[in-house]
């Protein structure tokens, strides 16, 4: 609740300041900035072979060295396609390919690199592209719009097209139905673990299969939250429905976290749907088909499943912060409160120091520049009353706060008293392993 | 240029890393966090004193122990009055009365404290405010429409008005026109160094002066950009004018700086003009007076002075960096843009780590939402192109850029290729400091 003390009296001498033990151990914990994060899944979901979907993986050399840094995903014929992409004004040339092509609604072949973004590259990245989409197409058989290219990495880089091209026929020649595994660790870059997801849904007695795979940890902000993801399904959903779906999907999921509110110039979420597991039904391609509501739901689940995995492997991150916020002019007024509350750094660093500093989040709601009522602002931290109409709850009971602050998930409730406008958004902490991962690495 | 290599190679062991001498160097300055601000100013700014204008200190032990936490200013009769306050939907009980008063156009008295914020206090802080407003305007002699109260410190915490009151009344008692020192002093929280800014003018065969104090070292972001500042001069000048006169010129100083985007509940900054230095002459009251160019100079060179040292007293701050923008849709797209860069923690960071990282200012850029062209941005560092016609400059020779980013005041220029619109706006790096001050305090 306090503020920090003046680091130096007037004219005085600096103040000492002790390390309390508990520090100490935070501390250390945000100094294994390059270990896996404590936030990590205990364990990583198993996705089951898709008919007809092959990965292949491939150790091209792009950057790294000595690690698969290419994924190729064959798709069969008549795959439906479906994507949502980062809304920078300075996106990179595989995005400007992505959506060009994902109007056409069909999909047959993803190629993806990690290591270098081939974001503001000029002319000579537009050319990389091409020619990988050439080559692309070529062998997969497949007209040159059904093409997908990813690139995640350093920003500003010529990238050579021959040893993504040579890579990618390495990983299509190894490829088949049982690879996702390897599929997500090739698309890493500062992530400290690989994000798996999978789901299983009943459609009219066929089970229907959804996998996903994301990559993501720094530059984590709407929109899109995550710099790459990928999910395909063999159900058989028609391409204009496939893009209601993930459109609102990211915007419940991806585009409703932030990791440090900076917003990549990558960000590629792509969803194909090949039908494989329902042969003798027809196509859902209306959002009133019954049919739908199962598949609905699952997607959406696997959806916010990976987009939690990127928040959990934030830079740094040492915890796992929900904000629901209630009362608000709109689903979107509520949605962009909660979103000024994660991207604040005031909140953030209060919350890697356990500190249940209210204060600061009133802050951050008077500055999202949203209605709210000062005098009605309600606010709970795990699920104790701190706040209530407008000051401080008195007497409330600090120490289940103070325990609930040193959790790994934190929990944190805004009423700012004006309409009904819901929204929750996740996002981590700000600690020292942030600034060790991106101000420290350069020799 | 280089993004941070995968911290753990996928199914391997954590990644061995070295921290090179001259980062082992930063990290002992950035650890520093609670001495003095490396980029302090030298010496600091003699204020005069000024006719009938009185400034009066107490130690009110609202918070901190054994410092003065009351400023008082007393101003003379027929004071002009104008001020600038936070943008915040949550802003404190002091701004709501500021705001207020500052309507009449007329000053008496500022009552100022630091230790606590009165913001979020509910209505028992308006009643603080209330009572601190009857008692300042019986000591000054003034009507409740011309006292000013401002309060800086913690968020959410009941404000008893007893102590302030006291404090003033002492404060008053002590108090005199060559006191701006104390004064500056006074109303610091977490600054590591006070801030003084004094200008003097010649209007017509009158020679006129501004003095200026400002506070403010987090929590600092547009609108406002700093937590509390009060200049007062000794030119008379209408209030609608001297309106006009601090809302522009904040605009370029204060509303064209951030340390951490988070914008204060509290942010005030007042204008008084007592004219005692213009007796023989008529008030300035229109814009197009000839006499208003040398003063409006001197006001904005002032604001700009005080805004510059808030930014480098920013918390954990070790690099000042100006951002210039030009080739915007409009001035007010470039200060978007800039603003989008100086609140990058991505950009912030790699300046902290002396990283000519311009690929992340690239990805600013686009994330402001604000029109550029991929294909035509350029960037310089330190003067250096790095970037033009949307890639890196082939061959630019680094060795000054990478010189330059060891230096204390890093200058980027970014053009965005569309327009004539330009803009500056300052901000500091992101460091460990940062973290250490905001997370770390709590025991």
């Amino acid at each position: 609740m306090k503020k920090a003390p003046a680091r130096k009296a007037p004219g005085g001498k600096p103040a000492a300041r002790k390390v309390p033990a508990k520090k100490a151990a935070a501390k250390a914990r945000t100094k294994s900035a390059l270990a896996v994060s404590p936030l990590a899944p205990k364990k990583f979901a198993k996705l089951p072979p898709l008919a007809g979907v092959d990965l292949g993986t491939a150790a091209a050399g792009i950057k790294y060295k000595g690690r698969d840094d290419v994924l190729v995903i064959r798709l069969p014929e008549g795959t439906t396609a479906a994507g949502v992409f980062t809304t920078s004004k300075t996106a990179s040339a595989p995005v400007d390919l992505c959506r060009t092509n994902i109007r056409g609604g069909s999909g047959r072949i993803v190629v993806v690199n990690s290591g270098n973004s081939n974001a503001f590259t000029g002319r000579r990245g537009v050319a990389t592209v091409e020619a990988t989409v050439v080559a692309a197409a070529r062998a997969a058989g497949s007209m040159a719009s059904e093409v997908y290219v990813a690139s995640t990495g350093v920003i500003g880089q010529a990238m050579d097209p021959k040893p993504l091209i040579d890579g990618m026929a390495t990983a299509l020649f190894n490829a088949d139905e049982d690879q996702w595994d390897r599929a997500a660790r090739a698309i890493m870059t500062t992530d400290t673990y690989r994000k798996l997801a999978t789901r299983k849904v009943e459609i009219d007695g066929s089970t229907v299969t959804i996998n996903g795979i994301a990559k993501g940890s720094g530059m984590i902000a709407p929109d899109m939250a995550t710099m790459l993801a990928f999910v395909v399904t063999d159900a058989a959903i028609a391409a204009p429905l496939l893009q209601t779906l993930i459109s609102q999907g990211a915007d419940r999921s991806f585009n409703a976290t932030s990791v440090d509110s900076d917003t990549s110039t990558s960000d590629t979420l792509l969803l194909f749907a090949t039908g494989a597991a329902m042969k003798n039904q027809t196509n859902i391609s209306s959002v009133i088909d019954p049919r739908l509501a199962a598949f609905r739901a699952a997607l959406e689940d696997l959806l916010l499943d990976l987009a939690h995995q990127v928040v959990r492997d934030g830079e740094g991150a040492t915890k796992f912060v929900s904000i629901a916020v209630s009362g608000a002019e709109s689903t979107s007024a509520a949605r962009r409160i909660g979103l000024a509350i994660a991207n604040s750094p005031l909140v953030k660093t209060a919350i890697a120091g356990e500190d249940a500093n209210w204060g600061r989040i009133v802050m951050a709601v008077g500055k999202s520049g949203e209605a709210a009522d000062r005098d009605r602002l309600a606010i709970r931290i795990g699920g104790v009353d701190v706040a209530a109409l407008g000051e401080a709850v008195p007497g409330y009971n600090e120490a289940p706060v103070a325990r609930h602050m040193k959790g790994k998930d934190i929990d944190i409730e805004v009423d700012v008293g004006i309409g009904s406008g819901t929204a929750t958004v996740w996002t981590c902490d700000l600690t020292h392993g942030y600034i060790s991962i991106n101000a420290d690495y350069r020799s």
